[in-house]
């Protein structure tokens, strides 16, 4: 592991998107993005996808230059046809058009179909609730990596849910996770380091209960969270990101683009409820209520988005750690791609 | 157990309401949800419910004659003063208002406060789904007994989440789930038959793990399902269900009135994003392609709802299986309040 600055990571993934075909704006964008995931601790949709969305962007799957496209629309919904541009681009452009039809008619849902991969769901559903709104997004992954309950073999993508609400002094209630038990980057990690896996988190591809974090990468399965809970949050998303939505469904053969996303948002404004400011206040109070619940004996009691908020001031102060092949890989791209590297 | 066929239920909650000073109209809806969620196995949410709704009439907790109103309102959102009105006749309400808005504005979000227990939630989500609507709703219950994520002591309540979609030939796609790992109703289950239960379930009053089914009763408390991800929802809930509608929260020392809900729907048109129909067709496929998926030895892959539809159809056929002291509180009920009875 080497620790690499956020702000060095976002100087060099907006030069690497910006040689690429994108523009200033959008490549910086993007980059932000990936560091955030980064620093808030969620590596597998960090900054390891510079290189990735690179290679999709060479290889044709993410088109620099496309403009995700409202094709239908009335005043409180919309569907976008996201024409293959950075999923990031069109998850904003979701998020953007969510609020603003929220903050216009109380509540809003906006979908998105040909959409490359979005990154870190949480980011856009904080990215509204920041502006006073509540939202919810479904998403739908078209890369089989997850069984269903009872089932064996992969079925559906990790589909991840997110929700965020708005608070006042207390930082923001953000609910962000795949619906199986574990995203797969927590498997990577425990490879890296060579550790056993709790056995609720995969199967063998013989559907043999296993802790091999190995196991996934040979045919194994990752399992939904929760028993059934969680399989029915899996299939929800399924159906509102992918159907609703006119996307690819995780059950689809068809394997490119790779990773693609079918988004769904909700978007609320809790004034057409309560005011807003008792609503933060409130939410504050509770929020501040759980905290002090007495914990289990060696745990802490933390809520939604606490413990990306902690990981995000320590790796602000500290650096990202990076395993070394990410970051050398980012490196070797910039070079690649003839930008000045100072590192200082 | 005592096996009483569905119908014998429902007209004897019906005459039993109305005894009791509700409308026919209002006493035959109430029992019908309630013998639905026995039908459908949610014997938690069932017919069980008929004495100890009438002891909340008595007790002045459920005013009989009580009619919610719409406090304040926009295109797409209301909310309602449940005035203490049976929960069901507020949750019919909620469920109304949000499937007739989002068939006028696409998507609609109403929440209610002042609101008894509600029943079973997933009664009104299935009721919008087949009117072609998706709908979800998020409730909070105002009488604590799950601790939170890493937490110790009851802190919120159940706090279910309940989703449903419309679909075409195949039965209505349906979520409903305590967000807690098992509704209180298991652990009854289990101690009736003087069974252990799972040890990821409950814990004791000093915080140990248990398989006593006992122990919620001395002091226990439930857990929330999937570790920190069902926590997540479950604190969704709390901010939906009661902040934002102004309902009493799980933290609220107050007790009376007994089992509140904070009530917030979402209903979404899919017409909107895609022909109803085509929503319809492709849900139906989807959902056969899950039955599809090869099971674990011994094991069955069903959809979210299936397992109900199955234990309705048994028990249309066969009758409602009753603990006798539950079948005869009903019937003991039905004789204080001068109903004539004929069981035949």
């Amino acid at each position: 592991m080497i620790l690499v600055p956020a702000d060095k990571l976002l100087r060099l993934g907006t030069g690497i998107f910006s040689a690429q075909g994108l523009s200033r704006e959008k490549a910086e964008f993007i980059a932000e993005t990936l560091v955030e995931a980064s620093l808030t601790g969620h590596d597998s949709h960090g900054v390891f996808y510079i290189p990735r969305y690179s290679e999709r962007i060479r290889e044709g799957h993410i088109d620099p230059k496309a403009e995700p496209k409202i094709v239908k629309e009335t005043a409180s919904t919309a569907l976008l046809d996201g024409r293959w541009a950075p999923g990031q681009i069109t998850a904003l452009k979701v998020v953007e058009t969510a609020v603003e039809k929220a903050m216009k008619n109380a509540v809003s849902a906006v979908g998105a179909f040909n959409c490359n991969h979005i990154g870190r769901v949480g980011y856009y559903t904080n990215w509204a609730a920041e502006k006073g709104v509540v939202a919810m997004m479904f998403v739908n992954v078209g890369h089989p990596a997850v069984t269903v309950f009872n089932g064996t073999g992969k079925v559906f993508g990790t589909n991840p849910f997110s929700a965020a609400v708005p608070t006042g002094e207390v930082r923001p209630f953000l609910i962000d996770y795949a619906t199986s038990v574990v995203a797969e980057g927590k498997i990577t990690i425990a490879r890296s380091k060579a550790e056993k896996i709790p056995t609720h988190w995969t199967r063998d591809r013989d559907g043999k209960v296993t802790d091999d974090p190995w196991a996934i990468k040979q045919g194994g399965w990752l399992l939904p969270f929760g028993e059934y809970k969680g399989y029915c949050l899996q299939l929800l998303n399924e159906l509102l990101g992918a159907i609703l939505t006119g996307s690819r469904t995780g059950l689809d053969p068809k394997k490119e683009p790779p990773s693609t996303n079918g988004v769904f948002a909700i978007a609320l404004d809790p004034d057409a409820f309560i005011r807003l400011n008792d609503f933060k206040l409130q939410t504050d109070e509770i929020l501040r209520q759980v905290r002090r619940v007495p914990p289990e004996p060696g745990k802490r009691v933390l809520y939604p988005g606490e413990p990306e908020w902690e990981t995000k001031d320590r790796r602000l102060s500290e650096g990202i750690p990076l395993p070394e092949e990410t970051w050398s890989s980012i490196l070797e791209l910039a070079e690649e791609l003839g930008l000045e590297i100072n590192l200082d």
